[in-house]
Protein backbone atom coordinates (compact mmCIF):
# COMPACT_ATOMS: atom_id res chain seq x y z
CA UNK A 1 0.00 0.00 0.00
CA UNK A 2 1.61 2.74 -0.50
CA UNK A 3 0.53 4.95 2.36
CA UNK A 4 2.33 2.78 4.32
CA UNK A 5 5.53 4.20 5.36
CA UNK A 6 9.05 2.64 4.61
CA UNK A 7 10.95 0.39 6.95
CA UNK A 8 14.05 1.36 8.56
CA UNK A 9 16.52 -0.94 7.39
CA UNK A 10 18.11 -2.64 10.11
CA UNK A 11 21.58 -1.49 11.34
CA UNK A 12 25.07 -2.93 10.96
CA UNK A 13 28.42 -3.04 8.73
CA UNK A 14 27.66 -2.79 5.49
CA UNK A 15 29.41 -3.05 2.17
CA UNK A 16 29.67 0.19 0.02
CA UNK A 17 26.62 -0.46 -1.79
CA UNK A 18 23.12 0.57 -1.98
CA UNK A 19 22.03 -0.98 1.26
CA UNK A 20 24.86 1.60 2.60
CA UNK A 21 22.70 4.68 1.05
CA UNK A 22 19.63 3.15 2.80
CA UNK A 23 20.98 2.95 6.18
CA UNK A 24 23.01 6.51 6.26
CA UNK A 25 19.25 8.07 4.98
CA UNK A 26 17.54 6.13 7.86
CA UNK A 27 20.49 6.87 9.91
CA UNK A 28 20.09 10.42 9.08
CA UNK A 29 16.57 11.03 9.90
CA UNK A 30 17.20 9.60 13.35
CA UNK A 31 19.67 11.82 13.73
CA UNK A 32 18.66 15.19 12.50
CA UNK A 33 15.61 14.19 14.64
CA UNK A 34 17.26 13.98 17.56
CA UNK A 35 19.87 16.77 16.71
CA UNK A 36 18.36 19.15 14.89
CA UNK A 37 20.09 20.19 11.82
CA UNK A 38 23.28 21.82 13.49
CA UNK A 39 23.71 19.03 16.07
CA UNK A 40 23.77 16.51 13.56
CA UNK A 41 27.25 15.73 12.15
CA UNK A 42 28.05 13.31 9.11
CA UNK A 43 30.49 11.69 11.80
CA UNK A 44 27.65 10.87 14.44
CA UNK A 45 25.42 9.66 10.99
CA UNK A 46 27.73 7.47 9.28
CA UNK A 47 28.26 5.82 12.93
CA UNK A 48 24.37 5.59 13.30
CA UNK A 49 24.86 3.75 10.24
CA UNK A 50 27.81 1.59 11.26
CA UNK A 51 29.37 2.75 7.61
CA UNK A 52 32.89 5.27 6.86
CA UNK A 53 32.01 9.22 7.17
CA UNK A 54 33.54 8.95 3.78
CA UNK A 55 30.08 7.13 2.32
CA UNK A 56 27.88 10.35 3.18
CA UNK A 57 30.47 11.96 0.12
CA UNK A 58 30.20 9.33 -1.55
CA UNK A 59 26.16 8.84 -1.93
CA UNK A 60 25.15 12.52 -1.33
CA UNK A 61 27.89 15.07 -1.53
CA UNK A 62 27.33 16.37 1.39
CA UNK A 63 25.66 16.94 4.71
CA UNK A 64 22.76 19.37 3.37
CA UNK A 65 21.97 16.71 0.35
CA UNK A 66 22.34 14.34 2.66
CA UNK A 67 19.45 16.12 5.04
CA UNK A 68 17.50 17.14 1.65
CA UNK A 69 16.93 13.64 0.90
CA UNK A 70 16.28 12.04 4.17
CA UNK A 71 14.71 14.70 5.95
CA UNK A 72 12.51 17.22 3.76
CA UNK A 73 11.47 14.09 1.16
CA UNK A 74 10.71 11.75 4.12
CA UNK A 75 8.50 9.71 4.44
CA UNK A 76 7.77 9.09 1.14
CA UNK A 77 9.05 8.94 -2.70
CA UNK A 78 7.64 12.29 -4.33
CA UNK A 79 6.96 10.41 -7.96
CA UNK A 80 5.08 7.51 -5.46
CA UNK A 81 2.80 9.49 -3.79
CA UNK A 82 1.80 12.32 -6.04
CA UNK A 83 0.99 8.89 -8.48
CA UNK A 84 -0.75 7.43 -5.78
CA UNK A 85 -2.43 10.79 -4.75
CA UNK A 86 -3.66 11.52 -8.31
CA UNK A 87 -5.11 8.13 -9.02
CA UNK A 88 -7.81 8.62 -6.45
CA UNK A 89 -9.30 11.39 -9.01
CA UNK A 90 -9.06 15.24 -8.85
CA UNK A 91 -12.31 16.37 -7.02
CA UNK A 92 -11.12 14.47 -3.33
CA UNK A 93 -7.49 15.00 -3.93
CA UNK A 94 -7.39 17.74 -0.88
CA UNK A 95 -9.04 15.37 1.61
CA UNK A 96 -6.70 12.55 0.15
CA UNK A 97 -3.49 15.33 0.38
CA UNK A 98 -4.30 15.46 4.05
CA UNK A 99 -4.91 12.03 4.79
CA UNK A 100 -1.79 10.86 3.50
CA UNK A 101 0.02 13.17 5.05
CA UNK A 102 -0.89 13.55 8.54
CA UNK A 103 -0.87 9.35 8.45
CA UNK A 104 2.61 9.49 7.63
CA UNK A 105 3.54 12.27 9.56
CA UNK A 106 1.92 10.47 12.70
CA UNK A 107 3.56 7.73 12.31
CA UNK A 108 7.03 9.86 12.44
CA UNK A 109 5.62 11.25 16.26
CA UNK A 110 6.09 14.67 14.35
CA UNK A 111 9.99 14.47 15.33
CA UNK A 112 11.10 15.24 11.57
CA UNK A 113 8.65 17.89 11.13
CA UNK A 114 9.93 19.64 13.83
CA UNK A 115 13.65 19.08 12.77
CA UNK A 116 12.76 20.32 9.62
CA UNK A 117 10.98 23.58 11.12
CA UNK A 118 13.75 24.30 13.04
CA UNK A 119 16.35 23.52 10.43
CA UNK A 120 14.16 25.60 7.55
CA UNK A 121 14.33 29.08 10.29
CA UNK A 122 18.21 28.86 10.71
CA UNK A 123 19.18 27.92 7.40
CA UNK A 124 18.97 29.40 3.95
CA UNK A 125 19.95 26.02 2.43
CA UNK A 126 17.45 24.23 3.73
CA UNK A 127 14.69 26.64 2.89
CA UNK A 128 16.13 25.72 -0.86
CA UNK A 129 15.56 22.10 0.23
CA UNK A 130 12.57 22.33 1.41
CA UNK A 131 11.19 24.21 -1.57
CA UNK A 132 13.08 21.70 -4.04
CA UNK A 133 11.39 18.54 -2.50
CA UNK A 134 8.39 19.44 -0.53
CA UNK A 135 7.19 22.12 -2.95
CA UNK A 136 8.44 21.73 -6.09
CA UNK A 137 8.50 17.95 -6.60
CA UNK A 138 5.18 17.53 -5.00
CA UNK A 139 2.99 20.16 -4.53
CA UNK A 140 3.81 21.92 -7.64
CA UNK A 141 3.40 18.55 -9.81
CA UNK A 142 0.08 18.47 -8.03
CA UNK A 143 -1.44 21.67 -8.90
CA UNK A 144 0.33 21.97 -12.54
CA UNK A 145 -1.87 18.59 -13.09
CA UNK A 146 -4.90 19.61 -12.10
CA UNK A 147 -5.37 23.72 -11.50
CA UNK A 148 -6.42 25.25 -14.50
CA UNK A 149 -4.69 28.96 -13.47
CA UNK A 150 -1.66 30.14 -11.47
CA UNK A 151 -0.43 26.48 -9.96
CA UNK A 152 2.64 28.09 -8.78
CA UNK A 153 0.62 30.35 -6.21
CA UNK A 154 -1.92 27.55 -5.57
CA UNK A 155 1.31 25.14 -4.91
CA UNK A 156 2.64 27.91 -2.46
CA UNK A 157 -0.60 28.16 -0.70
CA UNK A 158 -1.33 24.34 -0.35
CA UNK A 159 2.73 23.95 1.00
CA UNK A 160 1.58 27.12 3.57
CA UNK A 161 -1.34 24.98 4.81
CA UNK A 162 0.65 21.76 5.19
CA UNK A 163 3.14 23.45 6.71
CA UNK A 164 1.38 25.61 9.40
CA UNK A 165 -0.78 21.98 10.16
CA UNK A 166 2.67 20.36 11.23
CA UNK A 167 3.53 23.32 13.49
CA UNK A 168 0.39 23.37 14.77
CA UNK A 169 -0.08 19.87 15.55
CA UNK A 170 3.87 18.63 16.26
CA UNK A 171 5.38 21.44 17.10
CA UNK A 172 3.20 24.22 18.84
CA UNK A 173 0.96 21.53 19.64
CA UNK A 174 -2.07 23.44 19.94
CA UNK A 175 -5.32 21.74 21.62
CA UNK A 176 -7.64 20.15 20.21
CA UNK A 177 -5.58 19.89 17.05
CA UNK A 178 -2.80 17.51 17.94
CA UNK A 179 -5.31 15.49 19.75
CA UNK A 180 -7.53 15.48 16.99
CA UNK A 181 -7.97 12.42 14.99
CA UNK A 182 -7.17 12.09 11.48
CA UNK A 183 -10.59 11.59 9.76
CA UNK A 184 -11.59 14.48 11.60
CA UNK A 185 -8.87 17.03 10.31
CA UNK A 186 -9.84 15.66 6.86
CA UNK A 187 -12.78 16.50 6.77
CA UNK A 188 -12.19 20.21 8.33
CA UNK A 189 -9.23 20.75 6.15
CA UNK A 190 -9.27 18.51 2.81
CA UNK A 191 -11.87 20.96 1.27
CA UNK A 192 -9.39 23.98 2.06
CA UNK A 193 -6.64 22.36 0.34
CA UNK A 194 -9.12 21.11 -2.40
CA UNK A 195 -9.96 24.95 -2.77
CA UNK A 196 -6.22 26.21 -3.28
CA UNK A 197 -6.01 23.64 -5.93
CA UNK A 198 -8.75 23.95 -8.03
CA UNK A 199 -11.06 26.38 -6.45
CA UNK A 200 -11.31 30.12 -7.55
CA UNK A 201 -8.86 32.07 -5.78
CA UNK A 202 -10.10 35.95 -6.70
CA UNK B 1 -6.23 53.95 11.96
CA UNK B 2 -6.02 50.74 13.77
CA UNK B 3 -4.12 48.50 11.12
CA UNK B 4 -1.13 50.78 11.66
CA UNK B 5 1.76 49.53 13.88
CA UNK B 6 3.02 50.94 16.74
CA UNK B 7 5.89 53.41 16.20
CA UNK B 8 9.21 52.21 17.74
CA UNK B 9 10.01 54.34 20.29
CA UNK B 10 13.25 56.50 20.37
CA UNK B 11 16.18 55.23 22.41
CA UNK B 12 18.06 56.50 24.79
CA UNK B 13 18.55 56.47 28.77
CA UNK B 14 15.60 57.13 30.41
CA UNK B 15 13.92 57.22 33.90
CA UNK B 16 12.83 54.38 35.50
CA UNK B 17 8.97 54.78 34.67
CA UNK B 18 6.50 53.41 31.45
CA UNK B 19 8.54 54.72 28.85
CA UNK B 20 11.37 52.17 30.31
CA UNK B 21 8.93 49.39 29.91
CA UNK B 22 7.99 50.58 26.04
CA UNK B 23 12.23 51.24 24.92
CA UNK B 24 12.56 47.45 26.61
CA UNK B 25 9.48 45.98 24.23
CA UNK B 26 10.82 47.96 21.61
CA UNK B 27 15.02 46.68 22.32
CA UNK B 28 13.41 43.19 22.85
CA UNK B 29 12.22 43.05 19.56
CA UNK B 30 15.11 44.00 17.58
CA UNK B 31 17.15 42.07 19.62
CA UNK B 32 15.47 38.58 19.54
CA UNK B 33 14.71 39.11 15.75
CA UNK B 34 18.51 39.64 15.01
CA UNK B 35 19.67 37.03 17.41
CA UNK B 36 16.58 34.69 18.42
CA UNK B 37 15.77 33.66 21.90
CA UNK B 38 18.66 31.62 22.72
CA UNK B 39 21.08 34.40 21.30
CA UNK B 40 19.19 37.68 23.05
CA UNK B 41 19.96 38.33 25.98
CA UNK B 42 18.19 40.31 28.98
CA UNK B 43 21.80 42.41 29.45
CA UNK B 44 21.89 43.16 25.33
CA UNK B 45 18.31 44.15 25.34
CA UNK B 46 18.34 46.14 28.32
CA UNK B 47 21.84 48.05 26.78
CA UNK B 48 19.73 48.31 23.29
CA UNK B 49 17.40 50.43 25.66
CA UNK B 50 19.56 52.11 27.84
CA UNK B 51 18.59 50.43 31.03
CA UNK B 52 19.55 48.69 33.69
CA UNK B 53 19.34 45.25 33.38
CA UNK B 54 17.26 44.77 36.18
CA UNK B 55 14.55 47.00 34.51
CA UNK B 56 13.99 43.70 32.64
CA UNK B 57 12.68 41.57 36.05
CA UNK B 58 11.09 44.49 37.25
CA UNK B 59 8.95 45.25 34.59
CA UNK B 60 8.03 41.97 32.63
CA UNK B 61 9.73 39.00 35.71
CA UNK B 62 12.15 37.70 33.03
CA UNK B 63 13.05 37.09 29.47
CA UNK B 64 10.69 34.35 28.74
CA UNK B 65 7.83 37.28 29.59
CA UNK B 66 9.79 39.85 27.67
CA UNK B 67 9.95 37.45 24.80
CA UNK B 68 5.90 36.82 24.80
CA UNK B 69 4.75 40.39 24.94
CA UNK B 70 7.32 41.87 22.90
CA UNK B 71 7.67 38.45 19.97
CA UNK B 72 4.65 37.42 19.87
CA UNK B 73 1.89 39.94 20.49
CA UNK B 74 3.83 42.29 18.32
CA UNK B 75 2.40 44.08 16.29
CA UNK B 76 -0.86 44.79 18.01
CA UNK B 77 -2.72 44.66 21.14
CA UNK B 78 -5.18 41.54 21.25
CA UNK B 79 -8.05 43.81 22.60
CA UNK B 80 -7.51 46.24 20.14
CA UNK B 81 -7.70 44.05 16.96
CA UNK B 82 -10.28 41.91 18.06
CA UNK B 83 -12.45 44.79 18.24
CA UNK B 84 -11.26 46.16 15.21
CA UNK B 85 -11.90 42.94 13.28
CA UNK B 86 -15.07 41.72 14.76
CA UNK B 87 -16.29 45.94 13.88
CA UNK B 88 -16.11 44.81 10.02
CA UNK B 89 -19.03 42.08 10.87
CA UNK B 90 -18.54 38.48 10.42
CA UNK B 91 -19.26 37.59 6.74
CA UNK B 92 -15.80 39.30 5.81
CA UNK B 93 -14.24 38.03 8.35
CA UNK B 94 -11.72 35.66 7.08
CA UNK B 95 -10.46 38.48 4.71
CA UNK B 96 -10.28 41.20 7.21
CA UNK B 97 -7.66 38.91 9.74
CA UNK B 98 -5.50 38.46 5.88
CA UNK B 99 -5.34 41.83 5.46
CA UNK B 100 -4.33 43.06 8.77
CA UNK B 101 -2.21 40.54 9.43
CA UNK B 102 -0.16 40.40 6.40
CA UNK B 103 0.22 44.16 6.57
CA UNK B 104 0.98 44.50 9.90
CA UNK B 105 3.80 41.66 9.30
CA UNK B 106 5.04 42.62 6.00
CA UNK B 107 5.88 46.36 8.03
CA UNK B 108 8.21 43.98 10.19
CA UNK B 109 9.67 42.59 6.87
CA UNK B 110 8.87 39.33 8.59
CA UNK B 111 11.98 39.17 10.92
CA UNK B 112 10.05 39.01 14.37
CA UNK B 113 8.19 36.12 12.57
CA UNK B 114 11.20 34.13 11.31
CA UNK B 115 12.26 34.78 15.64
CA UNK B 116 9.44 33.44 16.62
CA UNK B 117 9.11 29.92 14.46
CA UNK B 118 13.10 29.49 14.82
CA UNK B 119 12.14 30.09 18.30
CA UNK B 120 9.00 28.07 19.11
CA UNK B 121 11.26 25.16 17.48
CA UNK B 122 13.57 24.72 19.93
CA UNK B 123 11.44 26.04 23.45
CA UNK B 124 8.55 24.46 25.01
CA UNK B 125 8.02 27.44 26.53
CA UNK B 126 7.89 29.66 23.46
CA UNK B 127 5.38 27.55 22.51
CA UNK B 128 3.32 27.85 25.86
CA UNK B 129 3.77 31.81 25.06
CA UNK B 130 2.64 30.82 21.22
CA UNK B 131 -0.57 29.42 22.80
CA UNK B 132 -1.23 32.14 25.17
CA UNK B 133 -0.71 35.27 22.99
CA UNK B 134 -1.45 34.12 19.33
CA UNK B 135 -3.94 31.42 19.75
CA UNK B 136 -5.96 32.35 23.04
CA UNK B 137 -5.80 36.25 23.10
CA UNK B 138 -6.61 36.48 19.58
CA UNK B 139 -7.92 33.84 17.57
CA UNK B 140 -10.09 31.64 20.16
CA UNK B 141 -11.63 35.03 20.95
CA UNK B 142 -12.79 35.53 17.34
CA UNK B 143 -13.97 31.98 16.95
CA UNK B 144 -15.90 31.85 20.35
CA UNK B 145 -17.48 35.12 19.00
CA UNK B 146 -18.49 33.91 15.45
CA UNK B 147 -18.72 29.87 15.65
CA UNK B 148 -21.51 27.94 15.44
CA UNK B 149 -19.73 24.92 17.46
CA UNK B 150 -16.29 23.67 18.62
CA UNK B 151 -15.08 27.41 18.60
CA UNK B 152 -11.55 25.54 20.09
CA UNK B 153 -10.78 23.96 16.95
CA UNK B 154 -11.45 26.41 14.63
CA UNK B 155 -9.16 28.36 16.47
CA UNK B 156 -6.25 26.03 15.89
CA UNK B 157 -7.09 25.59 11.92
CA UNK B 158 -7.55 29.36 11.43
CA UNK B 159 -3.55 29.33 13.61
CA UNK B 160 -2.63 26.60 11.67
CA UNK B 161 -3.26 28.75 8.39
CA UNK B 162 -1.96 32.07 9.39
CA UNK B 163 1.17 30.14 10.88
CA UNK B 164 2.02 28.66 7.57
CA UNK B 165 1.28 31.76 5.79
CA UNK B 166 4.14 33.49 7.46
CA UNK B 167 6.86 30.90 7.06
CA UNK B 168 6.11 30.37 3.33
CA UNK B 169 5.79 34.52 2.88
CA UNK B 170 8.13 35.13 5.43
CA UNK B 171 11.26 32.41 6.35
CA UNK B 172 10.73 30.26 3.26
CA UNK B 173 10.24 32.60 0.93
CA UNK B 174 8.68 30.32 -1.60
CA UNK B 175 7.60 32.20 -4.70
CA UNK B 176 5.58 33.27 -5.67
CA UNK B 177 3.39 33.82 -2.51
CA UNK B 178 6.55 35.84 -1.16
CA UNK B 179 6.00 38.30 -3.57
CA UNK B 180 2.26 38.65 -3.91
CA UNK B 181 0.80 41.62 -3.07
CA UNK B 182 -1.62 41.80 0.18
CA UNK B 183 -4.85 41.89 -1.83
CA UNK B 184 -4.39 39.24 -3.56
CA UNK B 185 -3.79 36.95 -1.29
CA UNK B 186 -6.63 38.30 1.02
CA UNK B 187 -8.99 37.03 -1.98
CA UNK B 188 -6.92 33.41 -2.19
CA UNK B 189 -6.55 32.98 1.44
CA UNK B 190 -9.29 34.89 2.82
CA UNK B 191 -12.22 32.43 2.06
CA UNK B 192 -10.67 29.69 3.73
CA UNK B 193 -10.09 31.30 7.03
CA UNK B 194 -13.50 32.63 6.94
CA UNK B 195 -14.66 28.94 6.54
CA UNK B 196 -12.86 27.73 9.42
CA UNK B 197 -14.58 30.10 11.45
CA UNK B 198 -18.06 29.78 10.24
CA UNK B 199 -17.85 27.08 7.93
CA UNK B 200 -19.07 23.75 8.12
CA UNK B 201 -16.28 21.15 9.23
CA UNK B 202 -17.85 17.72 8.94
Amino acid sequence: MADEVQQTPKRGRRPGGTDTRAALLAAAREVFSEQGYDGATVRAIAARAGVDAAMVNHWFGGKDALFGEAVLQLPFNPKEIIAHLLEGGVDDLGSRIIRTFLTNWDVQGGGVFAALIRSVAAHEQVAHALRDFFLKNVFAQLAGTVADDRPELRANLVASQMIGLGVVRYVAKFDPLAESDVETLVRAIGPNVQRYLTGALD
